[in-house]
């Protein structure tokens, strides 16, 4: 009797799920649905305006998207009772903060017009400033975390995020009973109890070693802080954490009701969109990078040893699999730059020309950067436009183009931003070369993968390895389902598990010497514009943002 | 019995001519064509690509606007016998290569497709290399042009564009008899008989006491260029040189019957579009700068005792006027970049949004850009689309973006554009400044002046003085109008005849101090970039443009 588990991929946009076959890995259905009030950058539903660095979503898109996927997948599936367990990834740190009964504060109408109250998406940056202040006492306690979070803490991170409301709007701090990863508060409403996926509260909220940071720690921060555990996973008890792949839980039959599903099959605990490829793709050791390209880019590796990488979001022990060491970098702006760019930049002959053609101006992008040399004729960006997460750690740098002359033209600024993300890989790659985290092997993935070969092109050369390019477009989703199979018992180690259901079919992009040699050249350029405007020479992108 | 004079005003893309009462300047009647042909910058007529730095035009549409203009302005006259002289001021260095009897060599077939043969704009940036070369024979052979163009050699200039058709196409060369200044070769036509502008050959063509460079010098640049001379003026012999405002030569009967005027009315030698506003707005001393703000900017001040200024295109005794050393300074794209960015980069929704309102994309951009905070909200441009003239004098320098974030609106960029150049224009004036040639007054004239209040805002926030904007969008080819009435007797000397004839009517912009305030501030991080990209911190971007 074949058997299935469903696999979901909650992403800044949308939410991906599959059903799969446990045997093989095998993808018997697919749906997504697109979160109705997707990214809430300008201002709330209500019309309360927001900072320019906000980046909230509505937590109701989640759950309707979450009932949606699935009951289209039951759907899909012959015989529903052979579904033997659930499991997904969302984006992180992306924030909820939650009452005891699990509503998002946000759903209360005293909060409706809180922006604190809102899902705080995994780019919302609302604080710096505190995470400049966390970096300064870890430094005076000589506390690890910023060994474990690559020299820098990040005001993505859950731990931040709670700071930030703690400051920013006690009321909703002082409402909430817990502020909450995505991935756990979805997982727990599946389970109708709390389930804390251990790997996020390790990589994102300071737990280490079975705790979260004592009082001296968090006094330091504020006085009134001390409590802030209670409101992370200790509102709920330890009991409650769990490594993705175990069994953590099981559908709640209220839950199973609203969803098709048999009560009571396996739950694994959730894990990052950017971690759960890494099972999807097929990585099983040491020295094999994934890189998952959608709107930002996660890279992440392992090693044998644990080496001091700076940058890196998470340099943590058995953060992804158990004895080895996970670091996770990664870019915030790579599809997101070229979909600013798109939206924002492209004149309307060529919106025409798209539109007469039936295809998309990203796609008539392409085709015309496709014919430019090597450089973009010219031109060179710095892909920051949200920041730069490795290896700076600085979310205040902005983007930059430079070359632009009264004869450049739209492909070739959106050709610079292609290649400013594979010199900004190239940078990361070589980072973790230096620290000696080798690199043996390229693996990719995500949503642009499959559909911009230019792209792939363009980092093959620049980098100078070949590319695996997995031509499977639900890898997060399969880590997923390799996790509920896993949960279920269906495997007798993760190991075999990924082994037997990852994805196996790869495009292979490879370097052409010559191109890899004109981009050594590039690179270089680059490279000097990256030090000088992110490592202190020239502070005129915060100075320009008023961070400084 | 009032008399009248035409002026003519040769721009980048349109020929603009005036009839003009000559006892008072009143302007009785105005014309304009386009030139069909326009800028070539990617491809002659024939389809003959052109490479990137290429800015060429078509001789027959400056003849075919000459007559097309004259002819309007000739019908709108009462009693056109009481017209009693005609002058012009163009682009320059917009030369020509012209054979014996006048012929622009691009208009025999056997030269067609021969790039050289064709008008080369002043923009036109083929001879960067060669210019590099001659700077360093000056300094070798201690010539005194550098201390008269400013420290350094223009590839605009007719000298040097000369020397590129000598070095890139033998065959145009030699067939030449004469590269010609635009004005000069128009004026020539005038007259039926070679009319040579003193100050453009001694701004443009190394002619300083009364000769050009000598054997040595030319000889030292190639052994085979030392007939250049012969090429130039000297191709007509000495005699056919004059200074706008003396009597040059007579209407011939040819072009008097085509143009409708009577034969032998007096005809000024030409000037440069950015000297003739200098008489049209009513300049008379020292002190006293004029901007003229259009596709590009030309910046010109006088001063009673000789000064050195670096980055200046010319700096010469008796140039505008007599007994006062003249400067030139420019910016090669203010209009031009702003144009560039609204055909290149604003999306479909804002063409419909002006095309629905009835209003230009740079009116709407404008508008947008007017309710934004000093500093654009984060973003700052370098304005060298087309390179720097002043104070750089470097035309591989390219335009820059920074700040720029996945929230960056299309009309942050643009009003990033107006500041940039507000900038440009500050660190010309501080320039003149510190190098001993004080400014104490800003009249501003050009296109965009009457145009775009907020940038004329902008520029007076940024200078930090009154600007006084003209309101006569015809100053240059009032300033003609002047030299052709000064040509014709009507006033015993130029000084009375900028008096009574001179636009009066003036728009003021008063710096806000809160601004200029903020701009100083903004100013010196402008100035950083400025330094490092232009000054030789980081070479990237004439290395980008493979220059070096």
């Amino acid at each position: 009797m074949e058997k299935f588990t469903i696999g979901l991929d909650f992403g800044s946009l949308s939410c991906r799920g599959i059903l799969v076959r446990t045997s093989d890995g095998h993808i018997c259905a697919e749906a997504a649905m697109e979160y109705p009030h997707g990214v809430m950058t300008e201002a709330l539903p209500d019309g309360t305006p927001l900072e320019p660095d906000f980046a909230l979503q509505h937590p109701r898109d989640f759950r309707e998207a979450l009932v949606k996927v699935v009951r289209e997948l039951v759907g899909k599936c012959d015989d529903p009772k052979n579904i033997v367990g659930i499991a997904m990834d969302t984006t992180v740190s992306t924030v909820l903060a939650v009452d005891s009964a699990f509503l998002p504060l946000c759903e209360k109408d005293e909060f409706a017009s809180h922006p604190q109250a809102w899902a705080k998406m995994w780019k919302h940056h609302g604080a710096s400033d505190a995470a400049k202040r966390v970096e300064l006492i870890c430094k005076e306690q000589d506390r690890p975390y910023l060994d474990l979070y690559g020299g820098s803490i990040s005001p993505e991170s859950l731990f931040m995020k709670a700071i930030e409301t703690f400051e920013r709007d006690r009321a909703v701090y002082d409402t909430s009973a817990c502020f909450i990863e995505l991935a756990d508060y979805l997982t727990s409403l599946l389970a109708g109890e709390p389930i804390f996926s251990t790997p996020l509260l390790r990589a994102k909220a300071f737990y280490e070693n079975g705790s979260y940071p004592d009082g001296d720690f968090l006094a330091a921060v504020h006085p009134d802080l001390c409590g802030l555990p209670k409101k992370l996973s200790e509102a709920f008890g330890k009991k409650t954490l769990a490594y993705p792949g175990a069994h953590a839980g099981k559908l709640c039959p209220e839950m199973a009701e609203k969803l098709g599903l048999p009560a009571g099959i396996a739950i694994s605990a959730g894990t990052a969109d950017s971690y759960s490829p890494i099972m999807g793709i097929g990585i099983n050791g040491a020295g094999q990078m994934i890189m998952t390209i959608g709107t930002s880019t996660g890279i992440m590796i392992m090693s044998d040893e644990p080496k001091r990488v700076p940058g890196v979001t998470v340099s943590i022990i058995d953060v992804f699999y158990p004895g080895k060491c996970g670091y996770g970098s990664g870019q915030t702006s790579s599809g997101d730059a070229l979909g600013w760019f798109a939206k924002n930049c492209v004149p309307a002959r060529y919106e025409r020309e798209a539109e007469e053609r039936g295809i998309s101006i990203q796609a008539l992008l392409t085709e015309k950067a496709k014919s430019l040399p090597i450089g973009a004729g010219g031109v060179m960006a710095l892909d920051w436009f949200n920041g730069n997460k490795s290896c700076l750690a600085n979310p205040n740098l902005t983007g930059l183009f430079v070359g632009l002359t009264l004869a450049t033209r739209p492909e070739q600024m959106y050709r610079a931003l292609i290649e400013a993300t594979a010199f900004g890989v190239r940078a990361i790659i070589e980072n973790y070369e230096k620290s000696g985290v080798p690199v043996r092997e390229i693996r990719a993935a995500g949503g642009i993968v499959g559909k911009n070969k230019l792209l792939m092109q363009i980092y093959a050369d620049v980098i100078g390895m070949p590319i695996m390019a997995s031509r499977c477009p639900q890898v997060p989703a399969l880590g997923a389902a390799i996790n509920a199979a896993c949960a279920a018992g269906e495997y007798p180690d993760q190991r075999s598990a990924i082994e037997a259901m990852s994805c196996k079919d790869f495009d292979i992009y490879s370097p052409d010497p010559e191109n890899h040699r004109e981009y050594d050249r590039l690179y270089a350029e680059y490279m000097t514009l990256h030090d000088y405007f992110g490592k202190g020479g020239n502070r005129i992108m915060e100075k320009l943002k008023g961070k400084i």
